[in-house]
């Protein structure tokens, strides 16, 4: 295991300069504090339990940094984990990394400068020197949704190939065969896992294997009508499009009507992960995975309220359900 | 004007006792804290000149406190304040209220304990004691979209009469005479606005005057559906409905279909202030006041910034614009 001592040696710092960094005191150079985040991130380092113990003055506020508020997934969860926060006795202050890794490390850094007692965290892609630091100072962290493989954190998060799982069997029951898939970025884990889920279950429910009509956005509406444009553009047809997560769905939905008319894209049904309000308002309405952000967020709280307490939290997979909004009948 | 003298006697406390509560100073017993908290709000204390110059030592951090971060409206409005911020080296810490004045007051409670250099706020009603203490204690504040009557500080928000007038040309140049308003709460100055703004236009565009269209929800979906099955209980005919912001239309609509189908819902025209993700799909398309969200979160900052460094902010009323979506050619 790495220790603070292999983090000042890679930095070529002191001891203590190392340590004053990674606790996150105020009195250090800002070069030897790039070098000390740069260095711990690279090994990887990870507050061991007296580091843990470090526990700050408490101050009944917790972080959630999400990551992208404008996603109403993201903003249900929000409001449902400040909620339950208040039953605790917490108050929970949000910030939105929207969906860039920078951003979200600013956040990280103003969570640290801030008095916060514990951090709920809706991460962007992999460990960056500021989350090291966070991790670093023992910081009680619960991951939420999505995580970040080789960080000891605790996971409360939906279970994406249970969600997936459903919609493969919509798919067979609809009769289609020929769908589009706008999949989300890999580097998310929930985007990854969605991905995964889909391409591995595709034989098995009798879906065609084209990859020209695999195609993935940035979890936004922009992107994912992006992707939309391609898939038509490669000119393979489908009858049935699968969006990776509500706001992909938005955009793919905008993208067919533009490109083949309101009428054309009527006979395409779509299917989603995540609902949203107004899928049942949708021409043909829209199927979805029902993602349970309101669980997530308080789960995650409770999980949180756990660490805070000195108990264990060991993380919760939740289960999604399917709303099935197809016409009766046959296609 | 009412000085901290007057405040310290109405709540029997000493001189000092009051400036250190006002000043936020955690020496101070709870029943002292809140019968000065109480007197600062009766007497409507505002902190003058020099308790204003005591400044805190600079964070970068402003804090946002929203109605409803579920609200798009907000969400939006939030991600622009956030990356405007960033443009004058601020990060953004948020809170939502959820429409409810006592989770508004806690989260005053949370910016006051934690360090931020200014506040961005969208209030709930009226002058709370928590509010009084946070005017009192000097923090630069400015009002996004919604303000409170008699507190003097800048207010960026949306132009609400222009909007609604915008609605009003549309019912008149549509033919509708009878149209359900479902407003929001009078207590919060857009659904007061909005609502007195119909209410005076009415006889000029030739709609109805009879009171049984009009009811109001909570400006959430649930409490708009209420309204509008009230509405429809009622018994007046109508042949369009107005609703007064984003989630009230949806909880209108909801209603609708509910209550009369699908099919004769689809034969009343709708109209929304806030235009949301959706509107374009619903059958027929509702037509929307285009609220400018993110220009009132950009000039919110910036007018907190000109605060900041000592300048003044008069704030501004952003003109909105309006998406008609309804089919070509006479209803």
């Amino acid at each position: 295991m790495t220790t603070i001592k292999d983090v000042a040696a890679r930095a070529g710092v002191s001891l203590g300069t190392a340590s004053r960094v990674l606790s996150g005191s105020s009195q250090t150079s800002a070069d030897s504090r790039s070098r000390v985040l740069a260095a711990a991130a690279e090994l990887g380092y990870i507050a061991n339990g007296p580091a843990r113990s470090l526990r700050r003055s408490r101050t009944d506020v917790l972080g959630l940094l999400v990551s992208d508020i404008r996603n109403p997934f993201f903003s249900e969860l929000a409001h449902a984990a400040e909620q339950e926060a208040r039953h605790h006795g917490y108050t929970v202050l949000l910030a939105n990394a929207n969906e860039d890794a920078e951003q979200a490390d600013a956040y990280l850094r103003t969570f640290a400068s801030q008095r916060i007692d514990g951090l709920l965290f809706s991460p962007q892609g992999t460990v960056s020197p500021q989350l090291a630091a966070t991790l670093a100072s023992g910081l009680p962290l619960v991951f939420l949704n999505r995580m970040i493989e080789g960080v000891d954190a605790p996971l409360y998060g939906t279970d994406n190939a249970q969600g997936v799982e459903h919609v493969l069997a919509w798919l067979r029951q609809r009769g289609h065969r020929d769908v589009a898939f706008i999949g989300g970025p890999d580097t998310i884990s929930t985007g990854a896992e969605r991905r995964a889920a889909y391409l591995a279950g595709r034989e098995k429910y009798g879906i065609s294997t084209d990859e020209r009509l695999l195609d993935a956005g940035d979890f936004l509406a922009g992107g994912a009508a992006e992707a939309m444009y391609r898939v038509i553009d490669r000119g393979a047809p489908f009858t049935a499009v699968f969006g990776a997560n509500g706001l992909t769905t938005l955009g793919a939905v905008r993208a067919l009507r533009e490109r083949l008319g309101a009428e054309r894209a009527a006979r395409v049904e779509v299917v989603s992960f995540d609902d949203l309000d107004w899928f049942e308002f949708a021409s043909p309405p829209i199927s979805a995975v029902r993602n349970e952000a309101s669980s997530i967020g308080r789960l995650g709280v409770r999980g949180l309220v756990d660490l805070l307490a000195g108990r264990a939290a060991t993380g919760q997979r939740v289960a999604t359900s399917f709303v099935d909004r197809s016409p009766k009948g046959v296609r």
